[in-house]
């Protein structure tokens, strides 16, 4: 059994980790830390977990019982945690925060990573790596939906021009902290744009697209910080508040420099996924609720002269954050990639 | 043109107000009063009203340039704002908030109400009250959708048993400020009850129902405040979280002393309603959409033996708040009751 | 591994069934029979199956290589299924459909069922019998609902007033079939009544209440086919169309003869719910969403003075059919009551 | 007064206008056909209107008791009826369908159009000619939310690249007919794609965007009918179903050749439409249900370099059909263009 911390499990994503968690036949939960909640069930802050646990919220953070400690916390909030608390060097870490998702170790080096470094925890682009690291940096729900729409592209180098990327999320995306974009009022068969462009989850994207492929350099829109007139294609990014509670359904529109068959931008996709645990290829279009409530991504795809027509989708909480956390755990602990994640979808 | 004035311009209410005054033909808004967003564009905080004016909210209130006044406060605040301002005589006032609905001013008395009394402004019970009112408490949204449900029983000696009363609401009967039961991740598909038997406006439905029949006293279910044994039947009020924005769909099951036959029970709504303005009877089934972004009520019932189970059915912001305050400020002001409120269903 | 075929595959409760059976432990689906889908995919007709099976429809029955066989049929096609074709004496059978559900097997006799009775699939009242049951009738999700609310009442005898029940349902109660009352324009943020007092669940739901307490007689009020002035309660039942897709939200006031404390009446379902696999009572209020995708139930008890209000609520398709089609599965067979049915609630 | 008569009267954009019209204050509804509703009460066909009128549907056509006659059938269905039924020559058509919506009379002439010919019913791009005409084609409901996105740039002559636009529907978009993709069940809470790159409206869009500036050629991709190296940009156009039922939201990227300010875009936008009655330009983010319910149209922009991204919204029932229908047709007789069209927006 591998024995688990979860901190930060009062939030949406401690939540959801706490809901796997309690059905994954190959773990333990030694300790569900929330300091505001620290003696109440669990069941009283998070739905759906009355008559499954009686487990309550602790205050304590009894790291020398766990092999693995998930970071459920807000973004920054990893980074000050750890200058502040000392994690024994056996205890493995899956940060759900942005903090450790940009920087060096994602690069393929052959070695096994440092105990310092951070690995990026994309299944289907970093495998071999998340299976040796020790300190794992979980990706951002939008930043994993838009990656896995681009991957096979970006290994076979047909990235060379702008991307025009349009990506809906449910509210569950904005977190627990209710406010006015949240409102049900407001947000009930509303539709809406926001960080136009400037999404964050932009620069893990372009991290990985350049390292798949180094030739050109794929980056964020932002006419404060750079000018126009730089080298590089870039990613145009436009993130949607959708009326629904979970998911993420992605359009990414490429133009090729050359056209190429329906069949053959299909295959490619088919080739990169025919191994991953979690992420399939479709024939047909796709609907937002084939995934939701699992760990799945599905991708298709369609072909317009230059232009493909890529779209992918996810649950947000699951592949999206804490779906995949337990899909890179069990990488970690080299046990069954599914182990836990066999989930039914709510398919309505 | 009658000139009007409104306090507690930037609410929920004071939003959808101002959307009905505007088109008004015989009004014309002289103030929006709202300390918090003075000199900003009206159009910038309510919904729906960029390109159809161009007005401010003030921090002014001019009550010698207006004919009447709209209270838009939360609850309380009507009362402790009068302790504070001085409102000219002349002024008529229309509260939307509860303070000043409970009071002996409700009973038929003949006379002209005093200026200090505050007239319940429920026109199907009060129309002759209303055309004579100075000053006017605006029913609760649940009451009017209630009481429009149990008026012609009441009038006839029919409330004679205690009443099952069931009504969903829209999420905007719980107003502006967000908080967990209106976030959207959490409504969106769900369904809960709260204040169960205890709702506030039972004592205005309560009131109204005995000044109707006083012979037996309908009262409120409260295990704190009153002995079990207490005379009188009894309104039992489950309120639901419906999830929809707009809307109080309402069911109310009464049991008789003898049988009645169906056509004997619609002809006692039927002739109740014939001269209402908004409220209507109709033969058949309802569904909430026929009312919503309307002022009208629609009821329908159907009998079981001793049994009649009434369907009543609003707008809780219109007919629930706003509308029925513009339909009363155009019966205290004798122009044609539906001036202004003439709207456009939704339908869909 | 218990060897399972489905009949009627491509429906709701079909597909559902697939789902649950995909990932049960100690489960092998032989065969889904659907004429008009042989030879596809199940993935290509059913939701959020795409990755997990690469399983077909199929047009045969080989009901000799099978244990059990279920029945996802739409009503009266059971039994008309079965003059038609001939399933072996070994093969046991659980129909979906309300075909069997009324009959006298279903009173307690102590000797085990014979071969041609069905069992009623409540294991809440019935487990003893579903144990031994060779052929199972699956109870109806308003009524799987409704009884659980009322079972530890109508056991200790306190169920001697008409009972007032409310339910709102999701659209998949509904079907697959597209008609006006589930097209999406019409039903999104709507609400509205069907088969008032007259649901035919009633039927069922009088049944157990009769066999629990035989005293006095539970029934449906008809004015059709029976006189007003017949002996027994009535249960009054209005069953709602709400706007979400899953789910059944419930309440049932009961008037006491004498008025009990809130613990009483709590204890009294604790106490008859203590051993139940999935059904649990909670000390707080509920919402929906806390049993959406899981085969629990949840109940909820408020009292003033003589009337008890409970609240009970279902996944309909899950606890309301299929959940409990393969609790009741995992009875007749010996095994983990919770076999398969560990689901990740959805939560949101 | 202006007669009117409506042919089709039963569906969703004959319902739309009858509730229009009933308000407007110089029009009388003379008749409302339906072959299947003859004799039925129109609010019994739809929603909202109990008690507003007491009108029936009628399987004549008094033709000559009209000055206008409203085409309200599905598309393909107008040219056929004309072809079968005389309308005499003084009477006017507008037709709601795409019958008569491409061809050579939407280019500017100076002289008034001939009695044969359909003029395009977009008063942002047409009204001079929509003032003259005689017969008019009222826009798609994409067409019209995309065409106002974009009326600006073409007229300035910046649209040279290909326009990237994805634009999400409301339900209503699908019509009455109840089908798999507008069955609650499904689209609640779910998000997809249909007619990718393809949708019909496309031909309308290009039409308009050709006469505004025919230096360069939009047009459709279409792999099918056209090879891929065929001069002029394309229009790549994503039509999303949204699970909401009223309301179409829309982004255009528009790349320049060279870069432009924020301001100078935004001026563009505001020059254009400053004498529009409907279509507004907004300083902030847009949200869809600031139109919803309404006939107005807004648009903002933002500007990344070379990079346009617009935003435009209508509500697809009105601006996009029935009321721009009402427009059109005030505009024909000379009357005020906002005639009957001061609609309460619905806001929540």
């Amino acid at each position: 059994m591998i024995r688990t911390g979860i901190l930060g499990a009062a939030g949406y994503t401690g939540g959801e980790l706490i809901r796997l968690l309690l059905n994954h036949p190959e773990v333990e939960i030694v300790f569900a830390n929330s300091e505001s909640n620290a003696g109440n069930k669990i069941y009283e802050v998070h739905e759906g977990l009355l008559g499954d646990t009686e487990l309550e919220f602790t205050s304590e953070m009894p790291f020398d019982q766990v092999d693995v400690v998930f970071f459920c916390f807000g973004h920054g909030k990893s980074e000050a945690f750890l200058k502040e608390h000392e994690i024994p060097a056996n205890v493995k870490i899956i940060d759900l925060a942005q903090d450790f998702r940009i920087g060096p170790l994602h690069l393929p080096q052959g070695g096994k990573p440092q105990g310092e470094g951070y690995v990026y925890g994309l299944p289907e682009a970093y495998k071999e790596m998340i299976v040796k690291a020790h300190h794992l940096a979980n990706p951002g729900c939008f930043a994993t939906c838009i990656q896995l729409g681009l991957l096979p592209l970006a290994k076979a180098g047909l990235l060379t021009h702008d991307i025009a990327v349009n990506a809906i999320t449910g509210s569950t995306g904005a977190g627990q902290k209710p406010g006015a974009t949240t409102h049900f009022s407001w947000r009930n068969n509303n539709f809406s744009i926001y960080k136009l462009f400037t999404h964050q989850h932009l620069h893990e994207i372009c991290q990985t697209l350049n390292e798949l492929r180094p030739g050109t350099t794929p980056r964020v829109v932002d006419t404060l910080d750079e000018g126009f007139e730089q080298e590089g294609i870039t990613v145009d990014f436009i993130p949607y508040r959708g009326d629904f509670a979970r998911g993420i359904f992605c359009t990414e529109v490429i133009t090729l420099d050359q056209p190429k068959s329906a069949e053959e931008i299909a295959n490619l996709y088919k080739a990169y996924y025919q191994d991953a645990a979690f992420t399939h290829y479709s024939d047909k279009a796709l609907d937002l609720k084939q995934v939701v409530n699992t760990n799945k991504a599905l991708v298709h795809t369609e072909v317009f002269g230059r232009k493909v027509v890529v779209t992918s989708m996810i649950d947000n909480l699951l592949k999206g954050a804490v779906g995949q956390a337990v899909q890179n755990m069990n990488l970690m602990f080299n046990i069954d990639e599914k182990a836990g994640l066999n989930l039914k979808a709510s398919a309505f």
